[in-house]
């Protein structure tokens, strides 16, 4: 696809050793391209870092320069290794005071559970000074968003209602429609002429996806585009050209 | 954990747009994540990157320099938004024609499975010059290695296999070994003794994972060391704090 100027670019980083030694998989990466994808923005490189401060800084850093949004998911809990809001502090250069806000929410849920308020958890109200909260409707310990980064908690289930308390807040650019075409030929038949077709629409973006199964070669061919008079356009010659190839190769379509 | 300087280190690079727009959902993350664990190596940083040259480009060559290895998935199939070879054979700036060795694999492959030859098939044989083929007992297209990086199929059976087939070229460090502690309180509620002892115990890294369902507060502590006998010391500490912290709050200690 052309890069259109007027896109709206997103990064993410996903911090904790728990990731990069495969003790915990991954979700929330899945989770974000797709609240991304939803809101018309386009999701362009994810960095999973290890809880090292001077990787999650430089991260940061990279990525806020070059993306109109970043997401950071994990690090911001009340143990030792929980130091994603210092590195968001240190890449802004500002201080990380308690805030009151933060404190008092914490305070709140606390009273109700019976919670001990110690230094541990007080942790999880240090908050970049100059940073916005961002509630947390599951645990109380709220995320924050400074500048254009946004962090988020790393528990799932806390990092979508995070990101869904978010959503209102960010704007996104003119949503991508997409269309899948289903082919039960290889990516191989189809890969020529898609090259040729994918040269026609420069503003349609084509992509091949190999579907493994035991006995069965299947292809996915899906178009994105922001233009949908063009995505149109370009899904019909697509489409004659997969009816032409599994002609040839005297094979049936397969059941959309 | 104080880094250790023989060490051996990875950095991934994901590459692909169906990642990024959350059509697909990465698992190949994790399986090299385990792999690395498994092999004593420390995987220390991942990228997702789109289908564009020049992002690829940058990440292999930001990768490469500072990891031991670097391990890639996706975009090595036939179709005109597979460029990872282009991407990889540029990085390193080397030629990429087609490899003898590779073609002589996928035609024999191609023979059996009455395939025709075309040119989006040969794409799969143009392999970085000076780069060694990794075997893909799948579908027979190989990977590639080029100095440290290894160049690896996105389809997660085929990645399967061809991680397997690098496993006895690659040299680990000492195994990092892990102990978990099970525990019936929150994090908050170890966090404070828990910096205590990361502090006493350098070199053995202390995580601490937030266990959220319906009703249980849990929280996992993970600690990680090449060093048993240092590992064992720490577990022994960390779980006396455990229990004092449970009976502190009078609950349990939750069933191994």
């Amino acid at each position: 696809m052309t890069q259109n100027e007027t896109r709206v670019t997103a990064g993410m980083i996903v911090i904790g050793d728990e990731i990069l030694s495969g003790r915990t998989k991954d979700v929330n990466i899945g989770a974000v391209a797709d609240f991304c994808t939803d809101l018309g923005i386009d999701l362009t490189e994810v960095r999973v870092v290890s809880d090292e401060l001077d990787h999650i800084i430089e991260a940061v850093n990279a990525l806020r320069a070059r993306y109109t949004y970043v997401f950071t998911t994990g690090g911001i809990g009340p143990t030792h290794d929980d130091i994603t809001a210092d590195a968001v502090a240190a890449a802004f250069g500002v201080a990380l005071p308690i805030n009151a806000q933060a404190r008092a929410m914490l305070e709140a849920r606390w009273k109700q559970t019976g919670t001990e308020v110690n230094e541990a958890r007080l942790r999880m109200a240090r908050i970049p000074e100059g940073a916005d909260l961002i509630v947390n409707s599951v645990s109380a310990a709220p995320g924050f968003r400074i500048g254009n980064v946004h962090v988020m908690a790393g528990v799932p289930v806390i990092m979508r209602a995070m990101l869904e308390a978010l959503a209102p807040t960010l704007k996104g650019s003119k949503k991508v429609s997409s269309i899948t075409i289903k082919c039960a030929v290889g990516e191989g038949t189809l890969g020529g002429p898609l090259a040729e077709l994918q040269e026609k629409f420069p503003d349609v973006k084509m992509g091949s996806y190999p579907q493994m199964s035991r006995d069965e070669v299947m292809t996915e061919l899906v178009l994105r585009s922001s233009d949908e008079a063009r995505l149109a356009e370009a899904a019909e010659q697509v489409r004659a050209m997969v009816i032409a190839a599994h002609e040839k190769a005297g094979v049936s379509l397969p059941q959309e």
